[in-house]
């Protein structure tokens, strides 16, 4: 077996951004965490760490969205809209991938981490796979024979609008939809509920179950149109929280009600699991997206030969 | 240009089933139609058809579902589970395939429709589309990067659980999940609904609101989910529904709250569209599908050399 190639990662993140050096999740030669602030001295920070390394033979980033993912695109490698200052229409990829000048893949964290889980985690050897992330917002990588499900752009699972729980009628906190799924069990939506961080709340703390509820509805949605194999939970509001696994798991079972009648759903302990890779998924799913990307160049120069 | 190749197509349906032999919508060599009775004699009229046809490369299936689709599966080809009489656990596509000793492509009725829109009709050019069906259920073919989007099976986007119209509390006539989306707004649901089918309501009847919001409510997760370039809509709730398409098209964009904001979807008049295929959208689909797998089957052959 030839050895991986040596690919840099950049998980660019809202608040962190992590590089990391490596060939997979037990070849890392350097790893480094920079704050993300203003654009232009992130990315210089950025840039002076790729110049540091020697030897990658890709690019890899894995980036906070939304983000413009079209190479055909004016503004490919684009965040787009973001309320974080600076940020809303910065370009990103582009401006790495000239300045490293290797093969670059661009794409949401989200879709490098469930690249990252299905390449060596917790849905290892499964090319139809989804990995949800729970914490400031829900977002969604859904891979379909080991390619996101891509069109005009990435998806946004986290702003379906699920079925209410019975009762419950709270407005929600997502500003374009009030009670989407986002705006219903991501951290902020816990904390304008309640008034107190999901952290804080007791395991029997009521709400807990309109919580379930609507992160069992976005697991529905995913068995009946990706249909993955298996589905990866993180992010903040499921690490750490352990009651919550069994609670989502059960209303996904309930709100399927015998529908998609396959043992891998059935089994819903092995269907719906934590993420293998710890806070390593994002920059590892980075490492993938660079791999790939190299991956798909040597492809194109094979068949034009 | 090289021609097309000459394909049998197969679409079987609950009620009807089409065969065609084709190189595309303007190279139909034959067309057949057949009542859809009990499973053995349904295949032998269709193998007989087959039989009398000469000189097709390829055949293409695109069936009526859950079908498994699975060419790993021990029951790859089967129509898995369903009410009509005698056709669970049946198998059509390796039965016919073997019949006909020709490359055979496989999949659902809605993926086959989808396909042959995008290849000859009303999303010509996208790589990136949905083809919904709205009639005695609701079903979605899903298209991202010219491929299905499929996993353990195939998507079932009719079974989503929409967040309700204000004020509407109807139980819905799913068996399985009450006030899903084929629950509101499926032929039998309307039906079910008032106790007149849909096709006597007045234009200015409330119920249509209702229906109109479960289908923006189908448009919104496809936006927010596979993110198609152009939805195409068919089935016999939509077709001779003039009124139920600028109703829809309003749901969604008001569903959706200015959340991807991107200039395609704003457009909802061209992102959302009746079928330009008519009744030839399903038997054409099985064409697409007969067509790829041929094309599978040269591309692994050239691999292999």
């Amino acid at each position: 077996m030839t050895e991986a190639p040596l690919v840099a990662g950049v998980e660019l993140g809202g608040t962190k951004c992590i590089c990391i050096l490596a060939r997979g999740p037990d070849a890392i030669e350097d790893r480094v965490q920079l704050p993300t602030t203003r654009p232009e001295e992130t990315l210089s920070a950025i840039e002076a760490v790729l110049d540091r390394w020697r030897g990658f033979s890709a690019l890899g980033i894995a980036s906070f969205g939304p983000v413009s993912i079209d190479p055909h695109a004016h503004d490919y490698g684009h965040i787009t809209s973001t309320p974080k200052p600076g940020w809303a229409n910065q370009d990103v990829g582009e401006r790495l991938r000239r300045f490293a000048g290797v093969p670059t893949g661009f794409h949401t964290d989200v879709v490098g981490a469930a690249l990252a889980e299905a390449r060596w985690g917790a849905a290892k050897g499964l090319e139809d796979i989804a990995y949800a992330t729970v914490g400031t917002g829900i977002g969604v990588g859904l891979i379909a024979g080991g390619r996101p499900v891509d069109g005009l752009t990435h998806s946004e699972f986290g702003h379906l609008r699920p079925v209410r729980f019975p009762g419950d009628d709270w407005i929600g906190s997502c500003p374009f939809h009030g009670a989407c799924l986002e705006g219903l069990a991501a951290g902020p939506a816990l904390k304008a509920r309640t008034g107190v961080s999901g952290d804080q709340w007791a395991a029997d703390d009521p709400a807990w179950d309109m919580v379930a509820h609507a992160l069992g509805q976005l697991l529905h949605a995913l068995v009946l149109t990706g249909v993955p194999r298996r589905i990866v939970m993180g992010g903040g509001v499921m690490v750490g929280t352990d009651h919550l696994f069994p609670r989502v798991r059960a209303a996904m079972t309930k709100s399927l009600g015998g529908y998609v009648a396959l043992p891998e759903v059935a089994d819903a302990d092995t269907f719906v699991v934590p993420p293998a890779l710890g806070g390593n998924a994002g920059p590892l799913g980075a490492i993938v997206l660079g791999a790939q990307a190299l991956e798909a160049q040597l492809q194109a120069s094979f068949t034009t030969r």
